[in-house]
């Protein structure tokens, strides 16, 4: 067992905790992804929800399930992918377990974190709240899905600048997240089509398969990207607060519970997407 | 991500940590074995590791990946063998994560755990200290790997009333266990096998495969007893700890770095035996 020393503050009571898995052919793929690509996306993932808290990850633990195929080379190369990604928020990784199987690759991560402000949750969104997100969603799948940036440091400079009502992190896609920060909430939201940053690589998968681009950055899933419910007001700040990864308002938190639209420019509403992306074993 | 609220004290900035996976047909088998077994195993598991560190579990994260024949009912009974393990002592489960896949079962579990007192690691004890055990050794493969209690209660009592300069829990046999603890501490060991506390389970064993009781109770493995070294004027006291659980003084620690030796009331010296368990994906 690690001990880790926690800092003092006013909330230096308080530890937040996650855990989360990484399984080969369902978060990653062996048979084409390399092994520390597997290992960055594990810690990244948990990262990410540290992200989403806005708090500073202090620790991580890795437990790892290993197919009897692993030989020390990918063992190692699995290791330095964790390693750098949590070296990369100056994140120690105190703890893990290590066991064979006959069975495929799983990397579970948990991290402990902390915070210098009250924690940020998902359940807060007020009604007239601006609706944001940071970076450009959809299409991930063409490769940042394994090569991703927690936003550790924008979520701790979005909490410093102002007070952020909720927060989330997109690992389901908008249109499967949102309505979970909404029901948790008890709000509804209203998301204007035209303001939503779309990624080029929903572009580009828009061209290989002729659905729309729109419906990739609201349905692919996996942009780890952050999504929070701010005062209209705080939001004129947001463009100050990052010179490099974009901040968009995409809309705005209504009264009706758990009702979520979709409108465009001229008014026009649309159904909201189902789906999103699920884990279900299926390929990466 | 969870928030779990840290109680005062002097120790009270130090967060100990520990993660630990169950595997199927590794930890557990569900071919014979209840999925609530399953869960409970995993979870006192890690509870061990806390009572090693006679730490007070505040909060555990439980993942699973599930494969694709689970149904309701299988994950409830899981669940609820988890539960019944963490609510044994007052423990809340905060978070976790759940994925479906195409492979067997896999349950990772992560502690919070808070200490009243100096963290007690396996690296400080000191030549001429006790060397003690908590219960009876051996033959845990009979049925109690699956449905142990762990010590967590009695590490604290034991803490409480001595200054335990070392502790581990016994996770892969006292013959793997004490020459790392030892080695952890830069010290060597003598245990005396007459003093040794050999489970029923050992003996019914030795009648089934003819080979020593004292073999299975250095060797078998998930005993998960607590193993420590202490003053020896404090193991006096050892006998007022605990009405039920007998803690039995098994040898003391040498001066030889690395060196473990058993021997008999004869002065007898014997070979320390080599292996104890190894989890390598074979049965259980």
């Amino acid at each position: 067992m690690a001990a880790v020393t926690l800092p003092g503050g006013e909330f230096s009571n308080l530890a937040l905790l996650k855990i989360d898995q990484a399984l080969d052919q369902v978060h990653f793929d062996l048979r084409c992804h390399r092994p520390a690509a597997a290992g960055k996306k594990a810690v990244n993932r948990c990262l990410s929800d540290c992200a989403a808290m806005a708090c500073v990850p202090m620790a991580i633990l890795i437990s790892v399930a290993l197919p009897q195929t692993a030989d020390t080379a990918m063992m190692q190369e699995l290791f330095d992918g964790c390693q750098a990604a949590a070296a990369a928020f100056n994140c120690p990784i105190v703890g893990g377990d290590t066991a064979i199987w006959d069975q495929r690759l799983a990397v579970t991560v948990a991290a402990l974190g902390v915070t210098a402000h009250v924690p940020i949750r998902r359940s807060g969104a007020k009604v007239g709240d601006a609706l944001c997100v940071t970076g450009k969603l959809g299409g991930s799948i063409l490769g940042r899905h394994l090569d991703f940036i927690p936003r550790i440091d924008l979520a701790q400079r979005l909490a410093a600048a102002m007070n952020i009502h909720a927060m989330m992190d997109l690992s389901d896609g908008l249109a499967m997240d949102l309505p979970r920060m909404m029901t948790a909430s008890g709000t509804g939201a209203c998301v204007n089509t035209a303001w939503l940053p779309i990624h080029p690589d929903a572009l580009q998968l828009h061209q290989r398969d002729g659905k729309p681009a729109l419906h990739h950055a609201l349905c692919d899933g996996e942009d780890y990207e952050l999504l929070f419910a701010v005062d209209s007001d705080d939001a004129r700040q947001l463009a100050n607060v990052d010179p490099e990864i974009p901040v968009t308002i995409i809309g705005r938190v209504t009264a009706a519970p758990d009702e979520c639209v979709l409108t465009d420019d001229h008014g026009q509403a649309q159904a909201w997407p189902k789906g999103g992306w699920e884990y279900t074993g299926g390929g990466t």
